[in-house]
């Protein structure tokens, strides 16, 4: 590196990059926006049917990644550059990596990949997908195909590309922070903007007033809205920025509760959908003034001839298909490829076509299905088509009538050609249809574009006029059969024989001369087309780079599963980073490694304490190695450097000391603060105590846990990753020296079924305030809707009580909860809220592999403790699976049956008796009803009922319960109305199947 | 024009231009602006001693602009390039226009010119000096020398270039409008930004909510406050600029009073001031980070070696002094040339150099001295220096004392050297000191920087570390006597024989031989060096032209002399413009081509309507007249389609319509709004009515007027030009046919003395309004300050009654105003409205030429009526002037003198007379009583009082008025007080000199 890049001068080309690509050069919005999309020259202009390319810089303000400019790559204020292509150009990615080589960056001394990357922004209701594009590791670029902007769908889709500038300038110059970097000639980023950023910081996360901030907030919205009642759009979309930015600032100054936080967004995202409307209105009345003639949309397709090769060899020959895609998320990769398992021999079947092995093998940009000895052309054959049935077909004279006339004319035949056959149970006509069979060639051009449109996935897009959707675009198709094209046409492309080599590579074009040469070409252009193969190749690198360093790798098998589909030619290395950094919590090392960076990390030999080093792997060869491995440890660096600085600030405060600052974060705006609710948990804590039998000591470690359970909220480190809610209060109540149990139980709280017994008292309370609370206010989950969690609180609730196995009545804990809520949790809401947590029970206790039935008649009964249910489903699952339950149940089903309508119960007079079979009836019930039962349990219940049936079968044969005498008939009714009462408190068993 | 320019390759060639000279490139904020100037990147880095250059795009957002995008250029966003230079480099004007070059802009081929701009900035407590740059008579650039910035006076000066691109790019593609120019590629400008502005044009002038911008403007303003008291600058910096927006929207809405305007701007001026106090203090404690070792703080002087020649000829030569500027203001170069036309000739005499004839001229960018024959060198003299008295030089013996040996050696003198000379009226020992002559090149090296710097200018500035401050920047200092240079240095200037051609040939560097040729060469460059000669070349140009069209010119003398002095070689050339235009005001028309854009207007011949013609006069020769014509033409057909608009809006409605309006305009928070004012007005010129004696029609006018006087300002025209207030009610009155009357009175309301005395109604009752309201809310004029024109309200309310010669009671008028302000105007407070109004007739009566003391003598009876005061100051200064005042005054002043200490006013019992003196002056007292005299008249004083005269003598000849007899002494007092008292309501004549 002679000549070290100048934040200016990356700005300065990429301007003349994208201007001599056809972009109109824009500038920055005059409103503090979040990010370039914000400015109107892409929210605005990416809706609707006109072409629209642009680039331009946008300082883009995210308050809350302030960090004072103690932090080499993290700012309240970074710089994008952004570009909007629309329509699709057919190859922005090569565009975007061609820019990049204009600015400097070589793709073969570096490692450029792009990582899946489902953008959403719900304050716009926009989404869209794409890559984040990391250059060693480190994020610079946002691509994505927008699909949604202000809640419209995109037609034509836009590509968005929005560059980091400052990460740029430090992976160019191989630089540790981006302060010392120059700007220009003679002055230094740091020396424009490091000031700004301490002033900023500062103000956003100490100085900014909360309530005149929520004040501009309101004053922003009602502006927003006198402007859409004009239909003045761009007035109107300034102020939704600065609402959007406002409430950025509130949040910074962590003053948005996580409900309240739902009721801004809905705002907004309204907001910006009017917007969005009303411009889309107004292009449509101005005839869109940018859809010129010369720019109709269409694909591009790409330049191969519809070549259709008319002689094929008569051999069987290999087949191979080949879908370039741009890079396919990991999880798309592996499903597309199962999906091809499946499809592709059925497919061949359903052609008739016979064939030798089929292989699919795939890497992230190309699903790859290999067909042995597939065959020429398919056989000839005889298709049976069935006529009318043949006492119709004939007349009197045998003479073919008009409807068999008609029929055999419909399938090419003459009316003599007709056969009668038995089918179907009767006799019909039938017309004997013979197929010749086609060329391969033919039916699989006819048929391949359904094969490629038959793979799903959990999402998809579209980036072309073609209108296909799919993981991610698709651009290019190779099909060959032996050495001919199958020339198929699908989402604007042909098929051709011409591959793409590697992207470190410039993907060079690639001709595959024949099928058979197609793995041997892949290979020695360096792609490993097997998944399997790159685990392999990755594990065992990984494996030896650890021991390196004397230390272990850990390898969890969804991260190799995942690292293994982002290249095509993985090569590990290893990094390291400083020691220092060894003294953060181990949960937040590892999990920015292996979240964030999708590293390997490493331990010392036996697994105990982590080691200051790391594995990547990169995609391609050993070229620049150094240079990725540099990349990869500034930014691991810094993200380090992130949350020392966080923990740093934290632990300058005990965790108790978070405690009141919950007061400014609101849960929800009728149920109070988070600190309000800590409180209300702590008191609940107690009610539980005696209800979950806890010993004294843990009686205490709940209560303790309780009362600091929510202050991590407020900790710097959980409002930057929330995912370390309680992980966090954990770390820092065990700093503080609380005692581990009550660490413990914070650390458990979030856990779906705690281990401690503190932390489960502390976790339900927790769960059935939320419950109770949000419910009362009218915020029930509602369809598909349940933006609070509630569905998980109430499977939180139920399973731990079922793992722990503890008798709980959870309609006595709830009216706890319930009196402890700020706003009325009526009678009617509490039964609504015990209604919702049976159904997850119900949901839990299936998801047991326990059948409909057996959960149904227990839940009927004991819904309202869990445990007891749980057990109680287990034994009589047991019970239905005997052989002998067929004749069990319907002894027991009689005596039910008999009694139910009855709306008196009658008291059995045993003097009034009249037959042997009652009597000895009545006699064995009595040795039943003595017998010791534990509440709830089904064997109990059943093993003192199965001894009766004998007695109940005898009863039932030989005694007319209906008798005459009025008396006679309720003291028999009477008597069976206390065997059925033997299930009460265990199940209704008439919900059983067979009942 | 082959090919035309976007406005995005402009954007791109001046950041490359400006790179590539070491400028950092920067981005406009994020943050809506008025200027790029608001960008901390200026406001901030400006203060201090730190050097900092840097250019950004900066679009700036001017609410009322806004045009709906109906004019052909002006906008409410416009898009400036924004370049600080800190340190002035020395050449800032010749690399701005290398820019130009850069961006195509041939200097052969248009009519570039430097026109003087003061630049201020009251919201941010800033000036500057410098010009608008025009380009064929398109202002397309500011450029300024920053002297201070939030009140912090600049070391080093900065120099502030502010491109307007949107102008650039309409001269550069010579086109009418910008909206079909290309931004970039295939999109014009009008498709990405027309409807945006007529968007934003709607919100700001109707939509934008004037309550919630109120809130919102309060808010920004706390959370400025509360950022400085963390000495958070640019948080602090930010809020103040959106402070500045919301007040420009308010502002646009017509929110904002006159006076009301001034406690804004007092808010946001204390926020910037003390936004950069604390940015300085901050660098302070920083150390200046930007000053580093390489960029120590020196002048760059011109290449010109200190040459200092020893030889020069002997005899007389020419000696030429041409010092070289930026260019001037029309008025200082005038000032400038009448100053060296005294001061060369007074330094010549101090220096004792003989020399012949002095001429001095000038053009913008160079005064030249010219002296005929001057002296090779001081002729040798003898200086007499007064020493100690002859008696105490010399003791008893005569031998000198130790004073005058003393004083021998200070002189360079033997004691015996001394001579006795009488001067001052006393025999003093004197030294003669002996001088031998310098040569004139050593005595001109060390006096002609003082005779540079003894030119003094009404505004100077300072721009490098000399710390001179001029006019402008002094740029070359050529001083030859003969054929040899006078090397003298002034401004980290040296002289030498270099001097610059005209900026349309980019100024070559022409060398000068000798003081000879100095005028030759000049004149053959194409410099027309006299001002009289470059007004005589522009009156006969600009007549021909106007023949040429069968036309007159409007040659104003002030606007010939002007523009005069905007060239160096005047080319006058006709332009034109549509005839609709015609349809506007006159008086519209004629400001816009005379006060805007210095053109010369064209009537029909004999004066009558104007023709659609107008001269302008370029800097330069022929090549590229046409583009210059077109430019110009464009120029003024914007301009007057700006008025146009405005026009045609207000003609939608009635002048009565506008009235209401005025509600929304406030004239002062405690005064209600100008549709109060209007009302008071109204009500007070009923009340004046009969104070001013008008007739019934007058009468009628006056109500009519007043009820309309103020709506003409809330029209759009008039928020637009205030200058054209009180024009376009009369001109709106007129065409809404309101009587001639009426409509001339709503014209004159702001002339300072008003022709109709309907005109003088409505006048006086604003003016009194006013007066009272705003001394009654504490608002004074104070010191110099008096931001409400109180002091041009007090001299409008005595002049026009001077000069209409109306009596009229002040005191009782103002008591009226008074009763109808909303705010308590007590006794105490009319006392000092009147004093005040008091102060200024004495200002006006002194600017009349009258001597003070006959002023105060009756200003201190008459103040209350001006008209009479006014008469009799004339009267008496008739009197005064008088060859027997002398004796007429000593017998009045007689009478008062010996009466004014007595308490007791005396009833004068003609009985009890003695003396036949004393008898006879009663005589003659009575017959002067009975005289019949006009109120106030000192004539009819006067003349009823010489008469008195011998008996007045007689009197105190021979009368004892301290007779021992009380009653008689009483009498004679009584007597004398009766005829001190005929002055009673004509003057003090204690106050006239000789009293």
């Amino acid at each position: 590196m002679t000549q070290k890049s100048s934040f200016q001068s990356i700005i300065l080309e990429l301007q003349e990059f994208w201007a001599a690509h056809g972009c109109l050069i824009g500038q920055p919005y005059y409103t503090q926006v979040g990010a370039g999309t914000m400015n109107p020259a892409t929210f605005l202009r990416v809706l609707g049917p006109e072409p629209w390319n642009v680039g331009y810089v946008e300082p883009s303000i995210r308050p809350d990644d302030g960090r004072y400019g103690e932090n080499p790559n993290r700012f309240q204020q970074h710089t994008q550059f952004q570009v909007i292509l629309k329509p699709d150009p057919g190859n922005p990615v090569e565009l975007y990596l061609q820019s990049l080589e204009a600015i400097g960056i070589n793709p073969r001394q570096h490692d450029i990949r792009l990582v899946e990357d489902n953008w959403e922004q719900p304050a716009i209701s926009a989404w869209g997908l794409g890559w984040e594009i990391w250059l060693d590791g480190q994020e610079i670029t946002q691509f994505t195909y927008f699909q949604q902007v202000g809640g419209q769908s995109l037609d034509p889709v836009a590509v968005e590309i929005t560059y980091g500038l400052e990460r740029i300038l430090i992976a160019l110059n191989n630089a540790a922070a981006i302060w010392d970097e120059p700007w220009g000639t003679d002055v230094t980023y740091g020396e424009v903007r490091r000031h700004d950023e301490f002033e900023q910081s500062k103000y956003y996360f100490e100085t900014a007033d909360v309530t005149r901030l929520r004040q501009l907030y309101d004053l922003y919205k009602a502006e927003a809205e006198a402007c859409l009642a004009e239909r003045l759009v761009v007035p109107a979309h300034d102020y939704v920025l600065k609402c959007s930015h406002t409430f950025n600032v509130l949040d910074t100054r962590g003053a948005i509760g996580v409900t309240e936080r739902q009721a801004f967004f809905g705002q907004m995202r309204d907001l910006a959908r009017r917007v969005a409307e009303t411009w889309l209105e107004q292009r449509k009345e101005q005839e869109y003034p940018l859809l010129k003639e010369s720019q109709t949309l269409k694909v591009k397709g790409q330049a191969v001839p519809a070549n259709r090769p008319s002689t094929f060899d008569l051999r069987p020959a290999g087949f191979v298909l080949e879908i370039g895609v741009e890079e396919l998320p990991a999880s798309d990769l592996d499903s597309a490829i199962e999906q091809l398992k499946v499809n592709v021999p059925k497919l061949l079947d359903d052609l008739h076509l016979e064939h030798g092995a089929v292989s699919v093998s795939g890497t992230p940009r190309r699903l790859a299905v290999m067909v042995d000895s597939l065959a020429p052309r398919q056989p000839d054959r005889a298709d049976l088509v069935k006529g009318p049935p043949a006492e119709r077909a004939f007349d009197k004279n045998g003479k073919p009538t008009p409807a068999s006339i008609g029929f055999a004319r419909k399938n090419g035949l003459e009316p003599s050609a007709l056969e009668v056959r038995e089918m179907d149970g009767g006799k019909y006509v039938v017309a004997v249809v013979k197929q010749a069979g086609r060329p391969t060639p033919e039916v699989l051009t006819e048929s391949l574009p359904g094969l490629v449109a038959g793979i799903k996935f959990d999402k998809s897009m579209r980036w072309n006029a073609s209108g296909v959707a799919f993981s991610r675009p698709l651009r290019w198709l190779v099909a060959l059969l032996g050495a001919s094209v199958i020339p198929f046409e699908y989402a604007g492309l042909t098929a051709g024989r011409a591959t793409r080599g590697l992207r470190p590579y410039n993907s060079p074009e690639i001709e595959i001369p024949g099928a058979d040469k197609y793995f041997e070409i892949i290979r020695k252009n360096g792609i490993v087309l097997d998944v399997e193969a790159r685990k392999a190749l990755i594990e065992a690198g990984v494996r030896e780079l650890a021991a390196s360093v004397k230390g272990e790798a850990i390898l969890p098998p969804e991260l190799l599963a995942e690292v293994a589909n982002l290249v095509e030619k993985p090569m590990p290395l290893l990094g390291g980073f400083e020691k220092e950094f060894l003294a953060l919590p181990e949960d937040v090392l590892i999990s920015v490694m292996k979240k964030h960076q999708r590293y390997f990390p490493l331990t010392r030999a036996g697994g105990e304490g982590l080691l200051p080093y790391f594995v990547v792997v990169r995609n391609g060869d050993e070229q620049g190695l150094d240079l990725v491995r540099q990349g990869n440890e500034h930014v691991v660096r810094a993200r380090f450097a992130d949350a020392n600085f966080f923990v740093r600030e934290d632990l300058k405060h005990k965790l108790e000391d978070f405690r009141p600052r919950l007061g400014t974060l609101i849960f929800q705006k009728k149920l109070g603060s988070m600190l309000d609710k800590n409180e209300r948990i702590e008191k609940l804590t107690e009610a539980l105590v005696p209800m979950l039998g806890l010993e004294a000591d843990e009686a205490v470690f709940a209560r303790r846990a309780a009362h600091l359970l929510k202050a991590d909220l407020v900790s710097k480190m959980v409002i930057e990753m929330t995912s370390l809610q309680g992980v966090m209060g954990r770390e820092y109540a065990r700093r503080d020296g609380e005692a581990p149990a009550v660490a413990e139980a914070v650390g458990e709280q979030y856990q779906p079924v705690p281990q401690t017994r503190p932390g489960l008292a502390v976790a339900l309370a927790d769960r059935l305030d939320s419950l109770a609370g949000l419910f009362a206010a009218g915020l029930a989950p509602t369809g598909a809707k349940d933006p609070f969690g509630l569905r998980r609180a109430a499977i939180g609730v139920v399973q731990p009580l079922i793992e722990h196995e503890i008798n709980f009545d959870l309609r006595s804990a709830l009216k706890s909860a319930a009196a402890l809520e700020p706003v009325p949790v009526t009678d009617e809401v509490q039964a609504q809220v015990l209604e919702f947590i049976t159904g997850r029970l119900r949901v839990v206790l299936m998801d047991m592999g326990y059948r409909y039935d057996v959960v149904d008649a227990v839940l009927a009964v004991q819904s309202d403790t869990p445990a007891g249910a749980a057990r109680a489903v287990k034994q009589l699952t047991v019970w239905v699976a005997r052989p002998d339950w067929s004749t069990l149940l319907p002894g027991y089903a009689r005596c039910v049956r008999i009694t139910r309508d009855q709306k008196e119960k009658f008291t059995v007079k045993p003097e009034a008796f009249v037959e042997a079979a009652e009597k000895k009836l009545f006699a064995v019930l009595e040795e039943a009803e003595k017998r010791k039962r534990a509440p709830g349990s089904a064997d109990d219940f059943l093993n003192a009922f199965v001894p009766m049936i004998p007695a109940v079968n005898e009863f039932f044969d030989k005694v007319l319960v209906m008798a005459e005498a009025k008396s006679v008939k309720e003291n028999r009714l009477g008597l069976l109305q206390r065997i059925a009462s033997l299930a009460d408190g265990i199940a209704d068993l008439s919900k059983l199947e067979g009942f």
